[in-house]
């Protein structure tokens, strides 16, 4: 089931990345050693896709400890923590990233001897939970779809923004599958064009009918009556259920209720960050005006103009009908009802 | 009071229009002494905007009476018409580019001998009328907003879109001269970027604070609340006040109604057309696929995607606050009130 596009991959004792900001003129992978370049290739998104990053910070710990250990198998704990540090801040509003830092260095503290195959073995189990956890969110998502319609998707959380399969995609792969959905249109995704070049790239791989359009037309799609849902993925979802997501989500969705079209955000569970209470208190990365003024590497815009760029924003969760998670669905999402999924989950795992 | 920009000059018996395709890098005019040309040059939006595509069209409409006058004097009255026919069909939204060539036509009827004079005479009146317009809705549509704020316009309604001084651009230089607007948001409005190519340049160039973001970051800009009014400029209002404009308005009005935002459309009474009763009757273009998946030149989307590239929107009367007219402000436009304005506007012209 498991689809064939891996954007990260583990090879000889080395991190390997497809280069998603050549996709898809270039289907390049990239050879990581060092965390600090993993930390580099995922502040440049060569990596990108909350799951993913998260992934590939924890190959990027992996790393640090094969150098650290080597240096000192007496110090490499202490000597290891600034590695940790920079991969946890290589990027700021995808909470996977810390997540899976942190589970690697849980690791870290628990041995007592040459790390290198047990937190290796963890890096894995990540990598792994992550695929598998799509492959269930795309079972589950696919269920809420009653009437084969016409979807929308935002940006790129596909298998190439995870460790395969996908969120928001894996859920249209699955409902595709079953009949349920007749055409995707995805959303170009301004400035860094996720949908135009990944989105597409991916659907277009799978034979799934999809359709690129710009951020804008979505609404005037809307309003001719055939999209049934948006189907989007999440950087972080915190405990009242509001959704931080790539910029544009936000609009996606006030226009959705307009129409009355479902938003159905889908993240694994490493996603929810019940330590935020709401998204307001969400850091939201702003990126470089480049990415707006610049265009395919030409000037397009004004000189002299200011720029906003924020990469993110948030949905609130009023706006959005379904959650769907590997833990089960979350409809009309509340705090209640997210602290009730992750307390069944610890159950559930305990 | 008129800015300086001209997008459309008329010298020496010939026509120059300011190549929008390349600002703001070169400002370059073209010279136009044919009508093919010149509906050409609108096809390819070398001049763009419903009221500058309509002056350019009536000048086109003088280029072809010197052609067919030259060639037969007795029969340039009928030789002309595909020449008329031709330039109307140039672009299917903007009703502008029909009016002013009919206004064209009606003087050709009635001419009795060479025309030439009296047709140039015509066609500069139609772009003294238009900057005079402007001024007049510049003045008008700043009265509506009390408080000094924020605004966020969409596509390039300013100078270079009309005779000169612009629609929305013009309301926001009025307001903005009067410390009424604090700042400008330009959407850099995909796929042809006349946000962030024409928008800003006209702002830069008189010091108007001006933040140019993807059309994507306006939802996320409006929930920080410092937003007041979006004001945009519109292609073809119908007699129910349904306006269609840029692809991404009737988003962007979705969003400002379900943020308190008001909604500013700013146009000429020759961009109503009481014709139509009511929006879903506008024929709106489909461009090209390539404007979606070419940025600058260069291939940005995976092959084999569909595109669909709708280059207008229609908003529904009932998100917009006001229609400013040079005629007059029609707030929460209804099928009666357009009717008034347009009566009131027959007995003062006659």
């Amino acid at each position: 089931m498991q689809d064939s596009i891996q954007p990260i991959k583990w090879q000889q004792g080395r991190l390997l990345l497809l280069d998603q900001r050549v996709l898809p003129q270039y289907e390049n992978y990239l050879e990581y050693a060092e965390p600090e370049a993993v930390a580099a290739a995922i502040r440049d998104m060569v990596v990108r896709g909350a799951p993913a990053i998260g992934i590939a910070a924890a190959y990027g710990v992996v790393l640090a400890a094969q150098q650290c250990y080597s240096r000192s198998p007496t110090n490499w704990k202490t000597d290891i923590q600034e590695d940790l540090q920079q991969l946890r801040d290589a990027r700021p509003t995808a909470v996977n990233l810390c997540w899976a830092v942190d589970r690697m260095a849980d690791v870290i503290e628990s041995v007592t001897q040459n790390p290198l195959e047990l937190l290796l073995s963890a890096a894995k189990q990540i990598h792994d939970e992550d695929v598998a956890a799509n492959l269930k969110m795309g079972e589950l998502g696919a269920t809420l779809i009653k009437t084969p319609c016409d979807v929308i998707t935002h940006c790129n959380a596909g298998a190439l923004a995870t460790g395969g399969y996908g969120t928001a995609l894996g859920v249209i792969r699955s409902a595709f599958r079953q009949g349920l959905i007749n055409r995707v249109y995805a959303d170009e995704t301004r400035p860094w064009l996720q949908g135009a070049r990944l989105t597409a790239w991916e659907m277009v791989k799978e034979n799934i009918p999809v359709s690129l359009m710009v951020d804008s037309a979505a609404s005037r799609l809307m309003q001719q009556g055939k999209v049934g849902w948006i189907i989007v993925g999440s950087d972080r979802i915190v405990a009242n259920g509001d959704v931080a997501n790539k910029i544009g989500t936000y609009q996606l969705a006030i226009s959705a209720r307009y129409h009355g079209v479902k938003v159905m955000v889908v993240a694994p569970t490493s996603t929810i960050d019940m330590r935020i209470v709401s998204g307001d208190a969400i850091d939201i990365e702003n990126r470089p005006a480049e990415e707006v003024t610049q265009v395919a590497g030409s000037r397009v815009a004004a000189f002299g103009v200011d720029v906003i760029n924020p990469a993110f924003d948030v949905t609130p969760a009023e706006l959005v009908d379904a959650i769907v998670t590997e833990k089960g669905i979350v409809m009309k999402p509340t705090a209640k009802k997210m602290a009730d999924l992750m307390a069944d989950m610890m159950k559930s795992d305990g």
